[in-house]
């Protein structure tokens, strides 16, 4: 690095050219870039995001948007070096690094295929159910899920300059909101350095990603209510902006993820003889020296039952003295630096805090020397764990958070006393209970799930493939209630959905239908000499439908499936015990139903139906009885076209049928969707 | 009523005794009740509901409160002519009265219906899904709901005193939330009548429910994280509630749902002649009487193709002229009065406001004369239709809203200018399109969610069941982005989620069951010589596990399903496009290998086990080969009890079971759910 300024990428071009403030990196203080003096026009920004970013967005789909991200997570994993030798600068170790960096892409590649799985084609999701709202079918409701038409303004965190920005950015992406996201000053220069390779990739359609380099100005004032906001930082900072008025007065969502003060609590069933023991230890110390414990998921407090508090604490104390804090560039080095001197300032400032009327089990008097040349103008800090004795005559232990290697033990009475010590925390990110026995985490994690966004139960079944009390995971909910900010991201695809907007839609069968991308049972159908099933999947609609023949059911029927199935169950054929049964006779098998409607609508001769792979919502309304007639209606409910190939490189998409059998008399006798890949048009 | 001061119920007491604020009826200005004198201890109500309340409402789990819901729906519907007497006062006519009455205990039903459908026996909901997150299944995560612990304060607006409460406490009571409610002051005699009635039915737990009669003091301030607060009423009052100090630092969250400008569209299809033209006519004007136009929902703004406007104003202006407007009490008369005096003059103000710049297409000047006695004295107004001929030129008319009778035509050119109008209301409610093209829903209703809560689509076909523009539905979502508050309110379950709390959760299989109450795939099973189908539904635990025995598959099973099926499919018949094809090879039929499980886990004799009436989420993820063996696990996964008896007075529950079909190398080949009905033990 040359210390020359970082650049904003606003309205499609980088700005600034006059250095302003000064990066120092956190290893040894050099100069690592500079902030740009020149102002952004936010207006421009908004605009440009609001109209280029946005049509470009709304140019691809779901599936569409997925494959950019999925090609934008290979772009940057080829890249990735480049990144790890900036991330030394943030005093991050190899595996700090990694965690950035590669959870970084790893989320991309994650929310890639999340969508690729679970979105549809087009850019409205029909979430559903569709509810009959008139007893004869013809007005119904559901719910969609559409783009916004905004733009998203994502704050974030020193901590996380890679992961932060991507885990925000793969959610709103593929809901096709445009990004401007600010990152925290002190690392910016990673951030940017990852914005200029994304940019550089050209993956992404124009404006569907700006960056903001220093303050976000007006940026805030400015925005509207079909946009939002979110926020990763300190408590303090999230009232300040979550109070600004233009936020409250146009009722613009803004997801705060804060840092808390989260537990980690020892089971009383756990000895210093069981392999949990261990692992409450180990992960008590990972979780304090990862990252310098800069995590906003960081354990803070360690809660374990009376009687073990003085093993843990020599546990603790001994496991810390060895690890090696220095210049991450040093092999053996587990520890880096803080952020900045700011930061080391502020953890020294907040350890006294804690300190005030509680113990020092280990700390910076346990002979701290970080290794390293010039690692004296470096923002280090040695790991410290406190001793709270009393957690109810403390209030700062539950309050006070040191943003860096700090954690205080406390021990508690029965069970429901560590629930309630960790409920002063008024709301917090995460919590581990180290348990083996079930009926412990069956009592806790209900009551602890009330006051906490995500909990990890640690045992020797899941030590050997947990990923840790510290790490939000693509696919579960990260954030927590109360001082933790009261957000949520992502949790799988509800991600997506929190970037989205959703609205209830009322309205004739068929009118859902043209809305919503998806057959809705009572719709108009098309039938047409072609069977569906012998279309490709361009040539096949919406609504495209077959009514089959019908076929009698009778005695013979059941005899012969019970045969082949091995299913003799009463129901079917118990002549005595049937009639005695709820229906009052002998009744079909019901799978013999599924079947025979099977065999009402299948084509048999090869064609563009591959495969059907799976059934879902399947309802058996009503029994059919001997002597009853069967007939089905198949229906083209759902298209996905994800964009795939089969091995023999023919094009392949989803579609899902709605069947519905009927008996002689009209009556819906069985309801189910099933699932096929069907074949495009060789090419 | 006597004038005798209301009266609160705060923590099990009903206290006031001393009139203080006088409340006259909006008929004839006669005193109807007054508010009460003596100050409330939010901090005694708080605790109340905090301990009391929700000990009892803990004491019972989902399907048990569900069942509360629906004796209390029953035991108001029962004294609802109390209420209706009580309603004329607010000026609403009786069937004004019907929509808040019996919209009221409708509600509950439909939430005790839901309840009992969607919501687990216990307390936790297993939302899921649960995802494996290492290769060896002995790490996996999931989500749960919890009730949060706190208290819930709705704060509603004066236009629907029992339908508001009601909406918002039903799926409040389902999440174990205890009520705080504070009605508006002008109608809460009402509320207060309703809220009587609940208490001295008995049947919620004490403490579920607390009424608080004018001022809510220092309540929001005492309000902590695990609090919910919701309000429903103007935009302005909605900004200055949520800038509370003490909700913003405690990220306590705040649901609003303000009135907005909300659209009717006449569709660019529609021509004097359809039968859309007086449906929407009709539909205008209804919107603007019904409550005397004192709905949130109500029609503010219509907007017909600019060569449809002198239609559209000649034939809503003759329909307005012939509401009969007076005394509720009058047979004949079609629309009451606003709810008071000063709603009277506000709506005037506003209604001046809106004038300026456009023109009266209706209003008092023709010849507006309340109907009845001692009306005079009434806070009457008179259905007013304003023309703002260029929608862009005026801000007011989408700005500006007169809580009344009140609303504004104005044309527009195509169906996108249309859109653009209707967004100018900066987030509204609810907008309805009248249209019979499907394109046009298709293309208009996508770009309208993004600004509205809901979207009613209106044609000949839906019209004769339809529901109306201005009511909101218990399966739909009520609420909506920007100026209507961004919240959301009932659709369905959504409305018992929004008042739990949401966790992640991660451990092994074993400890996810044991936490959520539900089997995972991968946790500890518990196998028994008794066959899991013949116990009975109290004996039957989450993880009771059957392996049965094996079945080879022949061709011979082939050839005898595909004869009984009749479904002759290559895949499984024709050797030489099977060879061709993905697999290779002829395949079993996959709804063979569905019933060949059934054969294999089926108990012959009557038992337990009723029924098998659903099946979901199947997924055959192998082939089975000619030559191949199955074996099933059949493994107890949910268990809801919801109170029921069969026909005979058999006390039944609902069981699902996970299935998981293996192949000789214990391969999953199939998996899914079955959904059985199992009786409980004669008692």
């Amino acid at each position: 690095m040359n210390g020359a300024p970082l650049q904003s990428l606003i309205a499609g071009a980088w700005i600034g050219t006059r250095p302003a403030l000064a990066l120092p990196s956190a290893i040894d203080g050099s100069v690592v870039a500079h902030t740009h003096e020149e102002a952004i026009d936010f207006g421009a920004a908004l605009e440009f995001g609001r109209r280029r970013g946005f049509i470009g967005l709304m140019a691809l789909d779901f599936q569409q948007r997925a494959a950019r991200l999925k090609a934008l997570a290979a772009y940057l994993n080829e890249r990735k070096e480049a990144l790890y030798v900036l991330s030394r600068h943030t005093g991050a170790t190899r595996s700090d690094s990694w965690v950035d960096i590669e959870g970084g892409t790893g989320t991309l590649y994650a929310y890639a295929s999340l969508a690729s799985n679970e979105l549809p084609s087009g850019n409205v999701v029909h979430e559903g159910p569709v509810a009959t709202l008139g007893k004869k079918g013809q007005f119904a409701g559901t719910h969609i899920l559409v783009p916004r038409g905004g733009v998203a303004v994502h704050i974030n965190a020193f901590n996380f300059p890679v992961w932060g920005l991507l885990e925000k950015f793969a959610p709103s992406f593929l809901a096709a909101l445009p990004c401007i996201v600010k990152p925290a000053t002190a690392t910016s220069y990673l951030t940017e350095a990852l914005v200029r390779m994304i940019d550089d990739s050209g993956i992404l359609p124009a404006g569907s990603l700006q960056l903001v380099i220093g303050s976000t100005g007006d940026l805030l004032d400015r925005l509207e209510s079909h946009d939002v906001v979110t926020f990763t930082g300190s408590a303090d900072t999230a009232v300040k902006l979550r109070s600004t008025p233009n936020l409250i007065r146009q009722s613009i969502p803004f997801n705060v993820e804060a840092d808390s003060l989260n537990s980690a609590i020892l089971g009383p069933d756990v000895t210093p003889d069981s392999p949990e023991f261990d692992l409450f230890v180990k992960e008590v110390v990972r979780e304090m020296t990862v990252k310098a414990g800069q995590k906003c998921t960081a354990i803070r407090r360690a809660m374990v039952p009376r009687a073990q508090l003085d093993a843990v604490a020599a546990a603790l104390k001994a496991r810390l003295a060895k690890v090696a804090v220095g210049d991450p560039a040093l092999e053996n080095v587990r520890m880096g630096a803080l952020a900045s001197k700011a930061q080391q300032h502020d953890v020294g400032e907040r350890v006294r805090m804690l300190a005030e009327g509680n113990e020092v089990v280990f700390g910076a008097a346990d002979g701290f020397a970080p290794l390293g040349e010039g690692v004296g103008e470096g923002a280090f800090f040695a790991p410290t764990l406190l001793l709270c004795r009393d957690g109810w005559a403390n209030d700062a232990v539950h309050d006070v958070e040191a943003f860096g290697p700090v954690s205080t033990l406390m021990p508690y009475g029965d069970i429901d006393e560590a629930i309630a010590l960790a409920a002063r925390g008024r709301g917090s990110l995460v919590a581990t209970l180290v348990t083996h026995d079930p009926a412990i985490a069956a009592r806790a994690v209900p009551q602890l799930a009330a006051w906490h966004g995500r909990l990890l139960v640690l045992d020797r079944d899941a030590a050997a493939e947990s990923t840790g009390h510290g790490s939000p995971l693509p696919l579960l909910k990260h954030g927590g209630p109360g001082r933790a900010g009261g957000g949520e991201e992502l949790g799988g695809v509800r991600a997506v959905t929190h970037f989205l907007q959703r609205a209830a839609i009322q309205g004739s069968p068929t009118m859902l239908a043209a809305v919503g991308g998806e057959y809705v049972r009572g719709a108009a159908v098309r039938e047409s000499d072609v069977h569906p099933f012998r279309k490709h999947f361009e040539d096949l609609a919406i609504g495209d439908s077959l009514l089959t023949h019908r076929r009698t059911v009778s005695e013979a029927d059941i005899v012969a499936f019970g045969g082949i199935s091995g299913d003799y169950f009463y129901m079917h054929f118990d002549e005595i015990a049937a009639r005695d049964s709820a229906f009052g006779k002998r009744i079909a098998h019901g799978y013999f139903v599924l079947s025979a409607a099977a065999g009402l609508f299948v084509s048999p001769a090869p064609g563009p139906v591959l495969a059907n792979y799976g059934l879902d919502t399947l309802r058996f309304v009503k029994p059919v009885g001997i002597g009853d007639t069967i007939q089905a209606r198949l229906t083209a409910k759902r298209k996905i076209d994800r964009n795939r190939k089969d091995a023999a490189g023919v094009g392949q998409g989803v579609v899902a049928w709605d069947v519905a059998v009927t008996n002689q008399d009209g009556e819906l006798v069985a309801s189910y969707d099933i699932l096929t890949l069907v074949a495009k048009r060789a090419t």
